[in-house]
């Protein structure tokens, strides 16, 4: 399949969006009008600068307000139309991009249309140049795609064809099914976007919150199988108006859109491959495969870097892990378990930065192909240095910088990296030196990722199209410096989660939650409330709770007396459905993490997040009295 | 009037909150229930803080999903709401909100949520607390004014009233003239919120994109009009759910809201002055009006600091400014004049910061009138130095930091500080060394002010209220480093304008344009190319236009080769209307300021804003080259 961005997918000069385009391994782009308008380069140097970089100019684009004109101003359209068609030349276009008219078209005659494009596919031939029309939504008397393309077989001429837009099509809730029927040979072009469901008007929609295929609610596969079964043969190109991407890193948001075609081309090779008869390979759009997703069943580990040793394992003490052992070549690393919780901690000496989660280990069933399909997502291998006799742990980095390790899923649960820290067979699970068996960890329930707000829909279709993970709807938790945007990432069979939080950025009320947002690992436990008294006999700080909570979760959940005063004794923060019951603590944070401790009870299917402001509440005075020099 | 502000509003913790309400002035707040859960301070504690400042507790709120439920429920919320009573009892409280039912309101008849209203009235009065019954917008079965308006007559008790709140009213397009015909005294609170214009859902506009009066679209000075006229005697308040305001600094955000209310006010005061027969002092809400605004009707100057003075006054002389005279008595300040146009700039000496605009002077009629209202709209006063001989001109800092100064209008337009720089009489505008007058700077058009993205509604608001100006449309233009928004602020009658703009912040592509977005002058110009050609003979370098732009020009406006060849040769952008012609370059960056040279032809209306990302791209690449040491 050839893939293909819009420039205005891009922030930067079109310089940079070529360079970043042709980085990101993109077979060619669309030129956007204006970013040539902008650039001090001729056409002449940016034609030989694509080909110097290996890029395909495929898409002109846009010429607005055409068709369903009078005579006079069809005059005028045909010559600001050949003006285009010489600057192509010069760039060596073929292609242009024509949208059904919005502002000055006064004739609703489908006849006249057709008509006017006629005679402009007839100029075009000139200069072997061919011309797709689309239909915006928004397109004054043209806004379906089955119209404009009723409107290219009146114009019958072989320069004129259409161009689908996902977005113009699916945001008015058209069914896409008729992209069947239409010619493949008479779709000139493509352009894929997804969108987050907004109940919001078209324009403001498309021009800011379009989002790459897999980031938003459009169903882009079955989109993408009608046009691949319809015979394109063309470029399957993205086109996205987004805010975000206007300031973010080229280089990143080039990665992140061909991350998304790659994910969809799979979706759709494997959709067409279980249903249909013919080979998915067969169709001309080319579609190929990716190797299959492996979905994480558990963690296997998370590994905490630390120039802060005595705190972290003073902190693990307190929880009840252990002291698994030291691994056997690479002295700075050892590792704590507890139940099927294990947390690998690297010394980085005293002059190492404070704590942060550096990677985490998932168990799957076929580590080595999960890797090679991360990598086909463009996600940047993470070599680890063994030697012969040590496991190779075939890892890659997320796109915030956090490693993820591929352990294969052994069939007795012992981690395939146990026996290099000196745990063999179930002493991985069984040491354990906590007296309460009631009252103690039991896994590792998930990890919380903290992302730049440019790069949450990015993040979320990593693991979606990485791991094999489900994104939920994002919440936004209010905390004293701004919303938090907190996104659950699930398996969609099995218990596999992980979180992605984005902090307010540039908050004027200090950037206590921002660049210093911490991150989180999540402990399953059974007996929380033993398990927190046994934690703070050990002197663990946990983080306070305030008495006002306690007081209102009387009224909520009319609990009685002696619940609370537990809760309120143990800093327990408790929730409730229909279905269960959630109950949690937080440790204090070291460096940039801390350590979430819940209960669930019975089958309570959310994940707390009206308690979620308590805790962000109380994580803000502590930064904000820090910061003041007053002691937490 | 008493004024009020709901915590939400704000940003940090609880006593963050009080502390900015009651900084700014505020007579009161209302308390939001989330922001006491989360605090770590006990109602207690929280009543004696608000004492200590002098902050009413004018209102607790919200309760949720009271009324319309059977009676197993009702027994439940019953409950609920009495153990609110306590917490209330404890703050010193004695009205709380209840809003209409959204969740688990299941019988939609009016005498049986009245009925339930009067039996928690009932609950209530045995603790001296008051109901105030609000239909949320889109509450379950209530949701407009009037219908909870009727349930609480319905319910008739002396503690159930009602409280309007302008979203929930306005938002729905309710026509908000039934409000004269409730009550007063059933008015139990009434609290204000604008927004901007927003096809999308009740709840999310609601939710993240309310802004303070006068900076949206409702018309909150009828709203406020009819609630006097009901005869309301309560505190005017503020909820305002905003998702910038939750991040922005906590105390900015109470002056602002603050503001809004004292315009309102004075807004309403007028209105009824000019219709009502009655005083507008005698209603019982208690109006107070404001000194009148004095609109400006042009720049008396514009005073530039610099610690580059040499590159400054190069620029001015190449643009045909001629030094007018040094102040008699602050040495270190200088004017430059051509026409109308005069621009101070004060020498800070080789250790001093680059180019910047600091402050501007407008010519008003009523300067003291002016700055006395300034104030009272919270406006921080700035003081001029002087002897006794020289003039007062009246100042106040804006809210970005820049001042502005108001210099009484002189009948023969020689401004009243001219005397000290020793220009006498005409001679302000007839020093002139330009030898071509058809080519020449006839004044200054406007000021372009940068501003912090949280704080764009503050400052359209401060330059609406503080000098009468009124807001267009935000305009977002397109940059490489983000969308730049851009907001043209004008008098309602005359010529005067300034615009506000903000750059995009936190943009991956660099700061190019955040941190360093450079504010400008716009001069106006007769005789644009010619200017031109002068200027660039006496070496001025401007901001480049690339090829690409004038190729693109003649097929936009099919202009002849010889116009597009003299706009080239002159880097000089076009745009036309069918009023009339704009034309204008730009100069290199000085500090954080360039200069706009425009000539208007015809009755041309707009403000050329598709030419602005040409230049917004030829500075983005300036900054970007600088910062990678490649000379521009």
């Amino acid at each position: 399949m050839r893939t293909s961005v819009a420039t205005v997918c891009l922030s930067g000069t079109l310089a940079e969006k070529l360079r970043a385009a042709a980085d990101a391994g993109y077979d060619g782009v669309e030129i956007f009008e204006q970013d040539l308008v902008v650039s001090p380069h001729s056409p002449e140097q940016i034609r030989a600068r694509g080909e110097q970089l290996g890029l395909s100019f495929d898409l002109y684009q846009p010429f607005r307000d055409f068709d369903g004109v009078d005579e006079e101003q069809f005059a005028d359209n045909l010559r600001r139309l050949e003006s285009k068609f010489r600057v192509m030349q010069r760039l060596g276009m073929d292609l242009i991009l024509i949208c059904s008219n919005v502002a000055t078209a006064t004739v609703d005659d489908d006849r006249v249309c057709a008509s006017q494009l006629r005679r402009a596919g007839e100029l075009a031939a000139q200069y072997g140049i061919r011309l797709a029309y689309e239909a915006l939504a928004w397109g004054k008397f043209v806004n379906t795609y089955r119209h404009a393309h009723r409107i290219v077989e009146l114009a019958d001429h072989p320069n004129v064809g259409t161009c689908l837009d996902s977005f113009h099509i699916l945001s008015r809730g058209d069914d896409p099914a008729g992209i069947a029927e239409i010619p493949g040979e008479k779709i000139f072009f493509l352009q894929l976007a997804d969108a987050p469901r907004r109940d919001m008007d078209l324009l403001s929609w498309s021009r800011h919150h379009r989002v790459f295929p897999g980031e938003g609610d459009f169903d882009l596969v079955e989109f993408l199988r009608l046009v691949t079964v319809a015979g394109y043969d063309g470029p399957v190109s993205l086109e996205i108006f987004n805010d975000s991407f206007r300031q973010a890193d080229v280089t990143r948001t080039a990665v992140d859109g061909l991350r998304s075609l790659r994910w969809l081309e799979d979706q759709v090779y494997r959709e067409l491959d279980a249903t249909a008869g013919a080979d998915p390979a067969s169709y001309p759009v080319g579609l190929a495969a990716l190797p299959e997703a492996a979905v994480p069943t558990s963690y296997s580990f998370v590994e905490l870097h630390t120039g802060r040793l005595g705190e972290i394992t003073k902190l693990l003490h307190q929880l009840g892990f252990v002291l698994g052992g030291y691994h056997r070549t690479k002295e700075d690393f050892q590792v704590w378990v507890q139940g099927d919780a294990r947390i690998v901690v690297r010394d980085l000496g005293p002059t190492g930065s404070d704590t942060v989660i550096d990677s985490f280990g998932v168990d799957v069933l076929g580590a080595e192909r999960s890797a090679a399909r991360a990598v086909k997502l463009s996600a940047e291998p993470l070599i680890r240095q063994r030697r012969e006799d040590e496991a190779e742990l075939h890892g890659v980095y997320t796109p915030d910088g956090t490693g993820i390790y591929f352990c294969e899923a052994t069939g007795d649960g012992v981690p395939v990296w146990a026996e290099e820290f000196g745990l063999v067979g179930e002493d991985v699970r069984t040491i354990d030196a906590v007296t309460d068996a009631h009252s103690r960890i039991t896994g590792v329930d998930h990890v919380g990722l903290a992302q730049r707000w440019h790069r949450h829909d990015e993040a979320a279709l990593y693991f979606t199209s990485v791991l094999g993970l489900q994104a939920h709807a994002p919440d936004a938790v209010p905390s004293p410096a701004g919303y938090v945007h907190s996104r659950v990432m699930s398996a969609p069979q099995g218990d596999f989660s992980l979180t992605l939080n984005v902090a307010p950025e540039g908050s004027e009320q200090g950037d206590f939650l921002a660049a210093s947002y911490p991150e989180h690992v999540t402990l399953e436990v059974t007996g929380i409330t033993g398990l927190a008294r046994r934690a703070r006999r050990r002197g663990l700080e946990m983080l306070p709770v305030p008495d006002n909570y306690y007081d209102d979760l009387v009224s909520r959940f009319n609990l009685d007396e002696e619940t609370v005063a537990e809760l309120r004794e143990c800093n327990v923060l408790y929730d409730r459905d229909e279905h269960g019951e959630y109950l949690r603590f937080y440790t204090g944070t070291l460096g940039t993490m801390f350590f979430e401790l819940v209960e669930r009870r019975g089958d309570y299917a959310g994940h707390g997040v009206d308690n979620t402001p308590v805790r962000l509440a109380a994580q803000y005075r502590v930064l904000r009295d820090a910061a003041r020099g007053i002691p937490s």
